[in-house]
């Protein structure tokens, strides 16, 4: 199977972790998000694991929420002893819901309206990652107003290309993220951030883009940043205790894409780090990653009901499903691909060669083209893999469709994370 | 302005309808969705009104709620005498709760899963309008578990291409919708339902696509219908009382796009229709009309706060904004073109090129690129016009955001539709 946390029963059906897929369907309903937890946890412990072997001190993992956010998922980064990487006083919420410290959050994001601002610097978040000049005097006034030093990084673009997705690509120089380095403003900044009262500048912030599967770019993003680091040491000696790479990670959606050794990756950004500082003549910044997608990815799989198979001569057949863009609006954005089956036809082979049609009224809402699942017919379970990250966080109720549930799956147990929103749920914001 | 229904007051603010949007920002907080509902209704009286002129008796406007679905609009759909175009059990149950007749409704979808099929006919919706064979089944076996016997049309593709979006166009022949006419695919399943005990085959429907500025693409289609209609007749003696020929007439965005009299392409659909009719010995059946975009399209508008302003040199101007896909997912879907402006500064020249940049760690997160709009600093209100369809309904919680409120103005007066989500409401459905 495309994961090791995915198997197949005597029965035929798809299991997921030690749950029968089908079970878990006919047990909580269609459409189904299921979350393996523990391999959230086993994701989360790779990511320790190898910091603590190739980094420096004071190195840390920060799980960027935005990929997988319920309270269940901040309980597991608890547990586990990660930070958390928040765009939003909603995740911040979220988190602080679950009992995640707020020291340990770092709050991300290129426009945090001022509430949001003062919200975050209320609740004592441990950093804030400033995007901009007036995040910073906004930080700066109100933390003033707190009678507290507010700690920050400032977010950099190192202007690297990684060949990614446009909509997922945020090094670029053009990008609605960062101060550029190579125009001048990041030294600028740096320059005024010193000088804020009210302001502890802690680190430096940098991010290549999303579903990164090479190293490549956060060896030359490193270069660029250590040689900035470098720079500024030596016009006023100023060093930042971090360096924050972000995150990117690419996860495996199909069988082309490669599989990722995080350790391998990790060795070798700090090994290129540690040669980079010594050569430029620096200690070494503890280094922050934030992995969103990759510790949830691989974790996650979505089960629908068929609800019909449209064949239409020398054109596509299309499977038509109980959900679609509305739960998962990837294809739709990105024209993601991922890897489908029919968890209860698991064992029978896969050469039927389709589109699977989302149930929204728009002809865009498809889930894949050319998608090869085993022969379907109406009552079939379409399983799609990979959907742990940004499938629940996207959705929305398009077509007033509600949200589907999300089932926890532990060590053969189950139980519900985020319960299936009603009709009433819908209305719950309309005035009657 | 672009819509008649906007206009600027002396103290320079843009005004919809009768109401100052910077005061509706202040007094509501934004993002802010404003719709008009003066303006709702008028566009709905011109589809009644041309219908009434122009088409056979029993024609009628369907509103496709797809486009704006909360119980305010039903509301307004009841007292404008409107049917309804709905895709969901969802909007089924919104309808409901406005007060909107179930038998007034037409239950369209590619998907349809088996329980709603039940529930709509438990609460006596008044067609389906079918898109499979299996739904077919379905219905059928249901009413006749019911004792009743359920109306509905067929949807067949007319295979028609309209030039627009790929992810809107819908009439063309591999597409999730419909049963092709030219595979003969179409005439079976007319014979197949006519054998059907427990349903009522009333009419036909077709759909071209949506944004579609010429009537072309519907006289294409009309005759395309007329000619299997007269095909059907000849060989078994069936007609239908009633052709759906969808919506899709298109919306003014940008000045770029022509202004649409429906008035004058209703009445040049109608001439066609009966001139094919007659010519092919048929009688003219009763014509439906599935506006949705253009009934609230130019009604409603959202209202930013613009949280600060990043210009790097060489490259775009970032102007970001305290909201994004999140509430408007269409430039990063389709890149959908708007018209904005700064609502507390509309009476200044629009001479500042920018890209709007949403708050989504996303870097496609944008609302446009190469906009013009008046020299802008933090905290101005930008202004994005003709967000009546397709914006709150599309809207999601990404990034963990709340969905913004919607405000009516209604005659100079203002209230709440749909109130702003809060924090707590974001985890109403997690297991704590």
């Amino acid at each position: 199977m495309l994961h090791s946390n995915l198997s197949v029963n005597n029965a035929g059906h798809l299991v997921i972790g030690s749950s029968d897929v089908v079970e878990l369907a006919i047990k909580y309903g269609t459409p189904l998000y299921i979350v393996d937890e523990d391999r959230i946890r086993e994701n989360c412990r790779k990511y320790k694991d190898a910091i603590a072997k190739f980094l420096a001190p004071g190195s840390a993992v920060l799980y960027a929420g935005k990929a997988l956010c319920y309270t269940g998922v901040y309980k597991i980064m608890v547990q586990e002893g990660l930070c958390a990487d928040i765009v939003s006083a909603g995740e911040l919420y979220t988190a602080l819901r679950a009992g995640f410290p707020a020291e340990k959050m770092y709050f991300h994001g290129n426009s945090k309206p001022d509430d949001e601002i003062e919200y975050a610097i209320d609740v004592g978040v441990g950093h804030f990652v400033v995007d901009s000049l007036e995040e910073l005097e906004k930080i700066d006034q109100y933390a003033g107003r707190k009678k507290t030093k507010q700690k920050i990084f400032l977010r950099l673009t190192p202007d690297i290309d990684t060949h990614t997705h446009r909509k997922i690509s945020t090094g670029v120089l053009d990008c609605k993220f960062g101060t550029p380095i190579v125009t001048g403003q990041a030294e600028e900044l740096v320059r005024t951030t010193l000088q804020k009262k009210n302001i502890l500048l802690d680190g430096l912030h940098c991010h290549v883009g999303s579903q990164i599967f090479s190293e490549e770019p956060y060896l030359q993003c490193a270069e660029v940043m250590v040689d900035f680091i470098a720079d500024i040491y030596r016009k006023i000696g100023w060093l930042p205790a971090y360096l924050d790479m972000g995150g990117g990670f690419g996860v495996r959606y199909t069988e082309n894409d490669p599989e990722v050794n995080y350790e391998k990756m990790i060795e070798n950004i700090g090994a290129t780090l540690s040669a980079l500082c010594s050569d430029r003549g620096i200690p070494i910044p503890a280094l922050l990653l934030e992995p969103g997608r990759s510790i949830v990815g691989d974790a996650g799989i979505t089960v629908y009901r068929v609800t019909g198979v449209k064949e239409i001569p020398h054109c596509n057949n299309y499977v038509a499903i109980d959900g679609g863009m509305t739960d998962n609006p990837r294809y739709t954005l990105y024209g993601a691909k991922y890897t489908m089956l029919l968890a209860n036809k698991a064992k029978k082979i896969a050469d039927y060669k389709c589109a699977v049609a989302g149930r929204c009224c728009e002809s865009g809402d498809l889930l894949g083209e050319d998608v090869a699942i085993q022969h379907p017919v109406k009552g079939d379970l379409l399983a799609v893999l990979t959907t742990g990250a940004y499938n629940y966080s996207m959705a929305s109720n398009y077509n007033r469709i509600p949200r589907p549930a999300m089932v926890a799956v532990c060590g053969g147990e189950d139980h519900l994370a985020v319960r299936r929103e009603s009709y009433e749920d819908l209305l719950a914001m309309d005035t009657l």
